[in-house]
């Protein structure tokens, strides 16, 4: 049968990304405490293609991918792109994975422990070296430092979410990246609170106002601090209580 | 050309429901204040098939759909159903629009005025006579009557949604639904305060603690009393600002 | 420290649903070929909440679920209704677990093998006896019978998916309620298909052109003559390639 | 009542973006045949906060976007950039836009108009000078030159989505990009085609087969050819309509 895909094409443009998108696969992830964890993770592959080209091998991602599903495809993220790279005759591969990942956390006086799960995503590429940059999304309590400021009683506060991307030279767990974000709320989140501990949250969370532009420099301050870490970049967004639209905020390293 | 549609269907099963679904279209609402309210909806028509159908004539649907937009669809959602049922030769037609509603509305102090938005529905049906559902998306604040009991000082508290879904005898406008919800929060929202509008809405909210569980019982209450109203259905869902997961709660009317 | 949830409520409305709603959670659950499967599910529990109470207690919803994580949720979801109708003194419990399931598929000629997602849920009630809903969501491919009879050559098809939802009274695997439905379509969809699968399942869709309408009639035949199934709702919602919106049909048993 | 926005911050860090999001607005649109067309659009606005502020003033955001509601939003996102700058003083401003745009649109032999929608975005940033993007997402159709080649009959085809940004020099309407893209299909989306129609647009995508490679590199060849565009990113994701994961390709203009 005829390869289309090979033919060679003549309107002289290389193509950055061309690949397979939103393939839901099964994934073994890493855990500080348990050693391994299951996981189901959202995968795309793609490969630059040369000017000659007409069209990439979609079947061979999915191939790819399989192969190396066998042992470990997180722990082998550096082969896996090598191999795009020879088998589909590509100078860059790349590869993208979302997944939740969980952590069993103690409420902070009952000591009840509970599971917590943070999107978190695994984006490499393969182009002259390999390239790793890890993130989580991180579930904050946030209080309103104007709002306790000029009310006589109480302080509006709500749900906000962190986004924050790492590349770093020696190895970080996803763990401790969540633990350096989860530390600069007005308070962390729980799936379980006793009450007890939500007394504790509460009042924790008053004595502690924060806008979204504290979250993201306070973070900011422990990755500059942070040897390991090449670049990053923080995003705050805030579910504000008050308004039906969100307070947002982003710092990027200088070195990005 | 042959009509595949109409061929006879032997396997004796008549079709519930069948159409297009999320078309996305310009409409024209009813505004309390301003006469009328431009806004943009997607919408799903349905038709009941026979069992002796192969199939129905989708095309015939957007047609519909175009020919009363020339005037009005929102105004004439009756006459729409009865133009479906004809067609397209069906004992029960359906219509479902879901678009953004928008509302000026004023900061609690300074009066400063901005707009407000809401995700609004109407669901019609026609099988014996006609039968209309109106639905209004409306954001809350809710303050934890558990968190401020047994806190010193402070109260969590976050956005919430009220889903209200209401059939009515007598006319009632998407604001009124909107109002009778609004009450309900410990406090409103809004896209604009101000410094002295933010003090006012803390401290109303601090003094005013809500449970999801109040929210749907102070609404069942109001709308049980409303006699326009034949039937609804109330469900509230907090964005908890102290957990990854939200609180919810659902009542129903006895008439359903 | 006083119990907020506890007081009394002089509203006189008892609340249909209360509960939390979009936990995320690890779950194992029952593989026909591999025996188990791992997968992370969203979790929502709620219970009916007699009139005289005013609040839910929410922390001993995640308590139970975390109780029955330590042996298996899925395997013991009736104990579980059972454990929370106790704890939280309802008459009434429920759960909802959505999540994706994998299940290993080979090619139709090449026979290579990989894994293909489906996203699956369960949901189950314990009011007066447990009540058990498996749904199962499958990618299908349709190809227009319309469109290939009146064209010379070729013919519109797309991806659609199909929602089955069943009640049964013997026990069916997940795979089983899959199968049933990927008979349905035009063709079946898989992860990897090699350049003879390619061929085979373009002419095998060609050869067996199909609408929304034929789609859920054809489960509906299948599933009315299988005796384990007390009832079922069928929904096909088709990602039309030829308008920018979608055809959708559905089919409810005589029975529900 | 005290400005904690406007403390002094120590930490040394300028915040690269600082803002509101989500907010959802009615926007009214230059439209090439009617002159004018309404809408409604997801707003996001930021600017940089120099290091030494603690915070920026949130409602001046929605003051601002009020204030230039009451003539038109659109016509004036230069002026509505440099007000930001200067109510916020602020070196850099950003606003976003997100808003779905209706082309009326024949059908191909019968004439037949009807209303297609299309989700477009608008960005623009003032830094030391006004920069404008605008961005179309295009539903088309793709048929598989693969598939068609080695069949015998048929070949799979499928809805695919092309979202094209450029920046340019002369004005060029939403209306042209949008046909660009249009042009580069298998066919175009339509929302109304009557049989003739429809066997017209099989037959006509069935002599035009395109991979999503072939789909960026045409849409990069006319972009490059139009000397009012300096710069361009094309991306089509296709819903493989025998897969159950999307085809991408990705072409960026080289002066990006």
């Amino acid at each position: 049968m005829k390869d289309i895909q090979n033919q060679k094409d003549e309107r002289n443009i290389p193509i950055n990304k061309v690949g397979v998108k939103n393939l839901e696969y099964p994934i073994m992830l890493e855990d500080r405490e348990k050693g391994k964890q299951n996981s189901v993770a959202k995968v795309s592959m793609f490969v630059e293609l040369p000017h000659n080209y007409r069209g990439t091998h979609m079947s061979r991602f999915v191939e790819i991918l399989n192969l190396f599903h066998r042992e470990n495809i997180i722990d082998n993220l550096e082969n896996l792109l090598l191999e795009m790279k020879e088998k589909l005759q590509a100078k860059v591969a790349y590869i993208e994975l979302e997944f939740p990942y969980f952590i069993q956390k103690k409420a902070p006086v009952s000591s009840q422990s509970s599971l917590m799960s943070y999107q978190c995503s695994f984006r490499a590429k393969y182009s002259e070296e390999f390239v790793f940059e890890m993130s989580v999304k991180v579930p904050l309590h946030t209080l309103c430092p104007c709002s306790k400021e000029i009310s006589e009683f109480g302080a509006h506060n709500q749900r906000a979410y962190v986004n924050a991307s790492i590349i770093f030279d020696d190895f970080i767990w996803l763990e401790e990246l969540i633990e350096i974000v989860e530390e600069t709320g007005s308070s962390q989140l729980y799936s379980l609170l006793k009450r007890e501990d939500e007394k504790y949250v509460t009042e924790k969370a008053y004595k502690n106002p924060k806008f979204v532009e504290d979250v993201v420099r306070d973070i900011s301050e422990k990755l500059d601090k942070d040897m390991r870490i090449v670049s990053y970049k923080i995003e705050a967004d805030s579910i504000e209580s008050i308004h039906n639209h969100n307070a947002f905020a982003m710092v990027k390293s200088k070195r990005i």
